[in-house]
């Protein structure tokens, strides 16, 4: 590959190049450990998510922080392998939860199997993690990601109960987040420097690095949802605004509504009584109050903060990679 | 408490009467850890299911067998707690995948709250699992009870995959129970033996013991549902039959079944075609047949099978308690 279209490749796309034969390995690793010998049904509803063609960014996070703090064990593969396995249970699960009927542009294993299956699967797979990062021998790879797997299911949670809740704050919202998203972004980074042994301040700046990166992710994604493009996201206009999820754009409308649009906040959050142009007025009431930029300025505030916790970390290819990456996923609504 | 009064006890209650002061301490560590700074929806949920007094029988078997086999540390107590909330996990997501409206004698939490909050409460409560045996720092705990989990997830797809389907074997019926039931047992056994750093030759008996244990349990269980009593299983009788799961009295029906018969599980059970009447056809082709007596003597097999397993465990009062739950569980069908 010349230089030229190097430069013209996207930041995950650079990261997959740097990173293939690794990631060719963990790629025959997950498909030989969601195997199931008794029941065809688990590598039948895995293989239509994980085939669907994800970016495998989670454990590229693992194998590119491992690379750059000079591992050259095995086992970053195992943990590549663990932290999309955990991506995926948690997918299955949400779209359960979400009751979703399309993922990755394709239909959902619920709506194609049932929910039964998606529940199992799901719990099958998050086994499967466990057992997999067991085999890596490391303790302290167990304690961060089984806090992990906690924190994603404790920001779930709380995601349900502030769904619907005009209460919701910044504050809740940046927890639901955490939870959701940064914690498996954090820990995905943060167990690549720790099976490397590095530094702790290395350890910890990988980890700070990927719960603002997932953060800056996350609510990029939720940004998109009220003025993105369907086909760039696989998400449809306003699909949180009908599901009543409280996301950035909207607490902050509703921290600056008048009485008036409390009330209609009220009526279609909070009660669910949604009509026809009801997503056109809040729209509207978006762009009244500019909430839009102001999401997007939290959005670029966590970008700059995940570039500068590499700072200390060492130079390497792949550390402008991800420095880039952090740049890429704000890209998306510049 | 006299002797006499001792004997009238039922082993799990001799069990638990034994274990009082180390159940205290798992009672306590459950609570503890079921809590969530973010999200009290967490300990809400667990504790409808954890304080419907359900036997505790699983994590009293993990400290039965650690102190039988002379341990004095405080592993013990992470690990009863550690299984207890795997099986907490797997019946918040069993009342999901059964559509199921009491358990305990109680509404589910599925009913109180909603499918969302079981799916994501029981992820929550298996990486907490997660947590609490990687506290203990034994990597084998780790290996055993994940491998464990897995075992479970499994069983439970294949229990998905092969309801409604006539060709259900008895080994595929026992693979099912093996996973969905035994496999907790038999970890919850093991774990406490490996804890107290027992020899491979015991670990490997309490295997077996919990393994036989867990299958003879779930046979009786599954026998109740064809004669037992609504008020003592908290079944109501019919109930697999309704949900055209196929366990041993039907299995073996369906293998003595003439052309006609074999119509009738045709429309009942793999067709779902099912009207007034037809339990009690069912039920006249199991006694027809003998199926009742048949299940029993399996159930006995395994039973005598656990009890054989303990010849080469130390002498020790809890080694009589533990042989007189074999027992047990299959008195409910004597």
């Amino acid at each position: 590959m010349s230089l030229d279209a190097d430069f013209a490749l996207k930041p995950h796309e650079r990261l997959a190049a740097f990173l293939e034969s690794d990631m060719a390995c963990v790629n025959s690793l997950i498909r030989e450990r969601m195997a199931s010998k008794h029941a065809p049904r688990i590598p039948e509803v895995t293989a239509h998510l994980i085939e669907a063609g994800g970016k495998r960014l989670r454990p590229m996070l693992t194998l590119a922080a491992a690379r750059m703090l000079g591992y050259d064990g095995d086992n970053h593969l195992r943990l590549a392998a663990t932290v999309e396995f955990i991506h995926t249970a948690t997918l299955l699960h949400d779209d359960v939860v979400d009751e979703s009927a399309q993922r990755r542009g394709r239909p959902t294993a619920n709506l194609l199997w049932d929910n039964k299956s998606s529940v199992l699967v799901g719990d099958y797979l998050f086994a499967r993690s466990f057992q997999l990062m067991t085999e890596t021998g490391s303790l302290d790879v167990l304690r961060i990601l089984s806090h992990a797997a906690a924190t994603i299911a404790e920001g779930e949670v709380l995601q349900l109960t502030a769904a619907a809740n005009l209460e919701t704050t910044e504050d809740i919202y940046l927890q639901v987040v955490r939870g959701k998203t940064a914690a498996l972004f954090a820990a995905a980074c943060e167990v690549g420097g720790v099976i490397a042994d590095a530094p702790q301040i290395e350890v910890t700046a990988l980890h700070t690095y990927g719960d603002a990166l997932g953060v800056a992710f996350q609510i990029a994604d939720d940004l998109l949802d009220y003025g993105g493009d369907a086909s760039a996201t696989g998400k449809n206009i306003g699909d949180d605004f009908r599901e009543r999820k409280l996301t950035l754009p909207v607490i902050k409308a509703i921290a600056k509504a008048d009485d008036d649009e409390r009330i209609f906040w009220k009526r279609t959050i909070e009660k669910g009584d949604q009509q026809d142009g009801d997503l056109d007025h809040a729209l509207a009431l978006i762009a009244k109050h500019e909430t839009m930029a102001a999401t997007r300025e939290d959005a670029l505030f966590w970008t700059a903060k995940a570039k500068e916790a590499m700072d200390i970390l060492p130079e390497h290819p792949v550390k402008e990679m991800l420095s880039d990456l952090a740049d890429y996923v704000v890209a998306r609504i510049a």
